[in-house]
């Protein structure tokens, strides 16, 4: 299984600098490639690599403007890259349609055509299971709740009952959909818990990671919107809502009844406040805590997160205290002597 | 299934203001209720649907001094509106008692009555489940455990050896009860282990969300007192002791061996240091990282954490350095005038 | 089954002064420790409890300056500390070698000798299971992938396919290792997966805590090098390289493609950029985000994280611009009476 360079570059519709009939059989990273391998260039960091590289041929940039023996010119170089890595290392064989014996699946549960359920897979009262739809061992779908067609739900996970989850839909292991959002109420005599009875609807063509939790609404529903991408251990609470095509990356926590825009990034370990608005492609920074609304289009940064420069001035400012310091007494000093 | 406005106003002892007749069947948020349903007003940010709202009947506090077509004074708008949630979407039905074919129980394990074990459940040797108990599907329960009585523990959860689950505690999907304290000392040669021998135990009335991690004691027990409230993803470190009636929000973590009182908050996102004291009734504002002993009834704050208002106080002139910068820039211009 | 305190001198090579005919029948924390049982003073918080504590006697550093009926002097007081639980609380039972009639192993899996497989595991083809390796309930080891000899796999733990665990690994319940990198690529038409074909090395003596993410490499691994402990909730992101004996603790992320050098502290709710390098020996004080390069030895602090000394004196710097601003005014005031 090899390609010549020049069957590459027609295949992620690139420009060839080089030599066409090369041939390639394998993907690497830049910084490790050998003869007979590609690799990419995307990330600047890594452009030092293009000197020490025994790679075959390189993606880069349309306007990439280094020199190597083989380029390949394209428009997104991580996109063509992951093109070929699908050819040379295709997908591990997903499982052949087919219902353990072990899976417990009950009576009234509805199931479509070509579906998967692994070994110990639980399925209850008239829960729903499309077509091609694969759930891995251990895992757990609760009453009344669907899973769409050629969805892809790994080992260990637990559905809740009455829960969507749309077609195409990839949830990691470990991951709980609709576990109770968290409503109480403080008493004179304790706490009081504020009954959780909506649900979760997760859009088609949305990957959760691993162990993320996803509460249920308290009434309506959390809703995670059609593509949107969830990292590792992130947290959505009740009632958010999270548009389309949204970035979300690993250990961030979004408060409940907070409404998360379209095309939004949110990078890692960010809190979201509850009850706020993030407007369409608003970008907020790792680690950042967001205490009110964004506004759309805006990229904020820091704790409390404000627009993003203000932060970085705010940061420059601080690390020069000291300086400042040391002015401010040079000027007393001045105006003593002055006095004096 | 309905209630007349009347009806509901005896129900939750509150104040009618309106039309004691009309009918509600359901509920239904602020921002999104139609006739025939009822709605609630806590949050003041929410105020603004009063105008636009649809709603039979709002749920207020006794100083509202909106206006609206039917309004029922209450001490606590959003209990109110819980219980007729109850009311009106009664919780899901509980599993009817009985021990699934598929759990392996160990002969040595004490089970109660009325108990009900879900498939693939695995309960060890000498573990004690209490009357009424509910373990779900794919849970294990590890030797010499005890899970209370009436106690509701959710798919997919772990727990070790010897811990304790007092009556009425209910543990949400994937959380992990009783694995080892984070313990080790360096040496020479490497990381040495110190083992951690201790337990957990959790009282009465408690709930853990989702995917927790609720580390063992290395000697002696971590404690979650009675009616305290943990969200999603919490991490509770070796020999912690939490207090009683105690909010901990998603995603906090909180160190070896730290002593947390009784009705203290803990916002999400906060990371609490080891060995410290957090006195009874303390508020921790969200993403604060606390160093040091909180006092009984303080707010802390930011991080590193300190009293609230001080920390307020701090982001405002951070925000403010720069204009403090151009003040000495002049007034240093204005002394290189007077000496000039 | 009880010690003198000159067995227990000899035991962990100490320096005893007091009774050596004392005996010990227990160990207990020094706020909490009675007679007959034996404590130890690391943490100098807890020096103060020297005055109070009953214990029989306690482990002290070498140059401990206190005064105590019997004192063990050490050179590493916890460590001594821990040998002595050690013998009075010996480790609970380790599963008898078996495998469970419920567990599900594929033909083509390989299985060593004296291994323990607990109910309802699952073992997919072409798997590795090395000799004496422990897997407990309802955990499961995907397609390829290979569990060390006399590693330990908690229950409820996934392992996807094509990882490798060495020999004495130990992974606590609710882990996930091997799930897919998060690698995508924003399009005009949506959101492009970049696939996740690497995997996941986890070299021996390691130990990872309760519901971890460890994400597979895109192309080329994962890796935990050896002896590294890692503590709860903590995210390793794709193609993330951590060298060996370094402690990780808990609710810490690690972006893609960064690497940890030898013997590395990085401590709780830290969050690391991608495409970095942490240094030997470097320090990351908790809840910090680093967000460049570490030097070897170094200790960093806050966000963005920089040099611990800096970070500390930009805090105290905080809280004293008020008094700065105070300051300014009088000189302002000053030149206004000055110039008047």
């Amino acid at each position: 299984m090899s390609l010549t360079l020049e069957e590459i570059a027609q295949k992620v519709d690139g420009k060839l600098e080089g030599d066409g009939s090369a041939t390639v059989k394998d993907v690497a990273e830049i910084q490790n490639a050998e003869e007979g391998e590609i690799s990419f260039l995307e990330n600047p960091k890594y452009a030092k690599y293009v000197e020490t590289t025994n790679a075959e041929a390189i993606f880069v940039k349309k306007d990439f403007e280094g020199d190597y023996k083989n380029l390949i010119r394209v428009e997104n170089p991580e996109l063509a890259f992951s093109k070929v890595l699908e050819y040379f290392r295709p997908s591990p064989p997903i499982p052949e349609p087919g219902i353990s014996e072990s899976a417990s699946i009950a009576d009234s549960a509805i199931l479509g055509v070509d579906i998967y359920i692994g070994p110990n897979v639980v399925i209850q009262d008239e829960a729903v299971i499309e077509n091609k739809a694969i759930i891995k061992a251990n895992s757990f779908v609760g009453r009344g709740s669907r899973v769409g067609a050629e969805s892809f739900i790994n080992s260990n996970v637990s559905v809740y009952n009455d829960c969507k989850l749309s077609e195409n839909v990839t949830i990691h292991s470990g991951t709980v959909i609709g576990s109770d959002g968290y409503g109480y109420s403080r008493t004179a005599e304790g706490i009081e818990k504020i009954p959780q009875r909506g649900g979760v609807i997760v859009e088609r063509d949305v990957e959760i990671g691993a162990n993320c939790t996803i509460d249920r609404g308290t009434i309506g529903d959390t809703v995670i919107g059609h593509g949107s991408k969830l990292d590792n251990l992130i947290q959505v609470g009740h009632n958010v809502k999270i548009g389309s095509y949204c970035f979300i990356v690993s250990q961030t926590g979004i408060s409940g009844s907070t409404s998360v825009g379209d095309g939004v990034t949110i990078a890692g370990q960010v809190g979201v406040a509850g009850h706020i608005d993030i407007g369409d492609g608003a970008q907020i920074a790792a680690k950042s805590g967001v205490t009110k609304d964004v506004e759309p289009g805006t990229t904020v940064f820091w704790y409390p997160a404000r627009e993003q420069k203000k932060a970085r001035r705010d940061i420059v400012n601080i690390r020069r205290i000291s300086q400042l310091k040391d002015k401010v007494k040079e000027l007393e000093q001045k105006i003593k002597e002055m006095k004096g």
